[in-house]
C-alpha cells in the first residue's frame, strides 16, 4: 500500500473509532448486555470502510472529515447490525467472525438479534441529529438514501436474494443484482452521504455513486476470490466457506482468472469516474487498486 | 363505545389502511417473498393503535389528520416490525398472532428477521420524506424521537428487560421501567410525533407526552389483565401465554382487582393532562377510557 493512503487509512479509521466509543451507550447503561452486545460487534476489528468513504465524501468536495464523522459511524453502525443477522443461525450459521466468535455465540440468539435491531434504528437516529450545523433537508436527504439503500430494495434485499440463490446456478446478471444490492448500496450511500451532507451538487454526487458502485462490485469480487485463496489467520474465518454452503460466487461461476480481470475491470471504471475532482480524487484512487492487492 | 369515538376510530383505520397499501412495495416486486412477509404482518388486523394516535397529535392542535398519513404508518411498520422479532423461536416463540400464524411460521425464520429489518427500514425512510410540505427539521426531529422511544433505551431495551425478567419477581418500579420502555415509548412517540408535525409548541408536546405515557400505562395493565380473564376467540391467541412463561404481569404481582385500580387511575391521569386542548381533546378522552372496556 502507499504511504500515503495508508496514513489517511489509519487516521480516518482512528476518527471513527473515537466517535463510534462517545456514541454509543457505554456497557453499564441498563440493560447492559444489550449495549455490551452492540459493542462488542462493533469494536470487532472492522476495516471501517464505509466510514472512510463517507468521510472521504465529504472530502472530495473539500469539506472537512470531522463534520461528518457521526454519520459516517451510523453507515458502520448499519454494517455491523446486518453482519450480526446475517450470522444468525437462520441465516448464515456462523460461528466466527473476523476471528472471534459471532455475536450469538456469545450472547445468544435473543440478543443479538436486538443488538442489530438496536443499532440499525440508532443509526437513523443519529443521522437526523449530525451534523447539526447543516440544513435539516441535508439530513433528512441522507435517511432516505441510506434507507433506500438499506431497506428491501437494497441491502436487506440483497441478503434474501442471496438466501434464495444458495445451491442455485445464478446467472451474472443475477449474481451482481444480489451484490449489488447486498453490499454495493450501503458503499454508495456511504460515499454519497458525506457528499450531500458537504453539500456536493447532483452532478458530484453521480460521480461518487458511480465511482461506488464499481468499487463495490470489485470488492465483492475480491471477498469471493480470497475465499477461495485466503487463508484463516488474514481472513479471521475459514476460507471456503462460500463453496461449502453452495453460494453463488464469481470464481465459481467464471473461474479465478476471469474474476480477477473482471475485478480489474471495475477498479479502472471507479477512478474514471473521479476525473473531475482531480487532485482531491488522490486517496479514492489509490484506495481503488489498493482493493484489488489486498490479502483479507 | 361512543358512537363517535367509533366513526372516529374506523375512519381514521380506513386512511391508515389505504397509506399502508401505497406505502408498502407490492408483493410482486423483487423479491416477493421479502415484501410478502411484510405485507402479511401489516395486514394481520392490528388495531391501528399508533398510527390513530399520531394523526390525533395532529389533530390536537387543529392540523389536517391527512397530512401525516405517511408518519403515522410509519409508526404502525415500526410496532409490525417489533412484533415479529419478539414473536421469533429465540424469543417468545410464539405460534399465533391476532389467530394467525406469527411471520416466522409461514416464512421462515430468515425471512422474518429480514421482514422485520425491512419495515424498520422503511419506517426510517418514511419518517425523513413526509409530509413534504413541513420543514425538514420537524422531520429530522421525529426521525430523533421516533428513534430514541424505539432503540436500546426505549422500546428494544425493554424487550431485553422483558427476556431478563421471564422467571423473576420483578419490582412494581422494574416492571413500570420495563412495560413503559417497550410498550410506552413508542405510543408517545406516535401521539407527539403527530403533533410535532402539525407544529405543536414544547409546551403541547409536553402535555401529549404526559397523556400517552399514563395511557401507555393503563394499556398495559389492561393488555395483561386480558390475558388472564380474556377468551382466544377475541384476543386471537391463547390466554394465560404471560403466565405460563412466568412473564412478570400486574395480575400476577398486584392482583387482579389492585390492577383494575391502578388502570383507572392511569386514565384519569391521562385524561387531566390533556385539559388545555379543550374540546379537540374529547377523541382522545374517550379513547383513553374506552380502554378500560375492551375485550382484546
Amino acid at each position: 500500500m502507499e504511504q500515503g493512503l495508508s496514513n489517511y487509512l489509519q487516521e480516518r479509521a482512528a476518527m471513527v473509532e473515537q466517535t463510534l466509543q462517545e456514541l454509543l451507550p457505554a456497557a453499564e447503561v441498563v440493560p447492559g448486555i444489550l449495549h455490551e452486545a452492540m459493542r462488542y460487534s462493533t469494536f470487532a476489528g472492522g476495516k471501517r470502510l464505509r466510514p472512510i468513504l463517507c468521510l472521504a465524501g465529504a472530502e472530495l468536495v473539500g469539506g472537512r472529515p470531522e463534520i461528518v464523522r457521526e454519520a459516517a459511524c451510523a453507515l458502520e453502525m448499519i454494517h455491523t447490525y446486518s453482519l450480526i443477522h446475517d450470522d444468525l443461525p437462520c441465516m448464515d450459521d456462523d460461528d466466527l467472525r473476523r476471528g472471534r466468535p459471532t455475536n450469538h455465540r456469545v450472547f445468544g440468539e435473543a440478543v443479538a438479534v436486538l443488538a442489530g435491531d438496536a443499532l440499525l434504528t440508532l443509526a437513523f437516529q443519529i443521522l437526523a441529529t449530525y451534523p447539526a450545523q447543516v440544513p435539516a433537508e441535508r439530513r433528512c436527504r441522507v435517511v432516505q438514501f441510506v434507507g433506500e439503500a438499506s431497506g428491501s430494495l437494497g441491502m436487506v434485499g440483497g441478503q434474501v436474494l442471496d438466501l434464495e440463490g444458495e445451491g442455485q446456478r445464478l446467472s451474472r446478471a443475477e449474481m451482481q443484482q444480489m451484490h449489488a444490492s447486498k453490499t454495493g448500496r450501503l458503499l454508495r450511500a456511504a460515499l454519497c452521504s458525506g457528499g450531500i451532507l458537504a453539500g456536493a451538487s447532483p452532478r458530484e454526487i453521480k460521480a461518487m455513486d458511480d465511482y461506488a458502485a464499481a468499487f463495490g462490485l470489485a470488492f465483492q469480487i475480491t471477498d469471493d476470490i480470497l475465499d477461495v485463496t485466503g487463508n484463516v489467520e488474514k481472513l479471521g474465518k475459514a476460507p471456503g466457506s462460500d463453496q461449502r454452503k453452495e453460494k453463488a460466487t464469481y470464481p465459481a461461476l467464471f473461474g479465478l482468472d476471469a474474476s480477477r480481470r473482471m475485478a480489474a475491470e471495475m477498479v479502472a471504471r471507479a477512478t474514471a469516474a473521479l476525473q473531475e475532482f482531480g487532485a482531491r480524487a488522490e486517496i479514492l484512487k489509490q484506495l481503488a487498486i489498493f482493493l484489488l492487492e489486498r490479502e483479507q
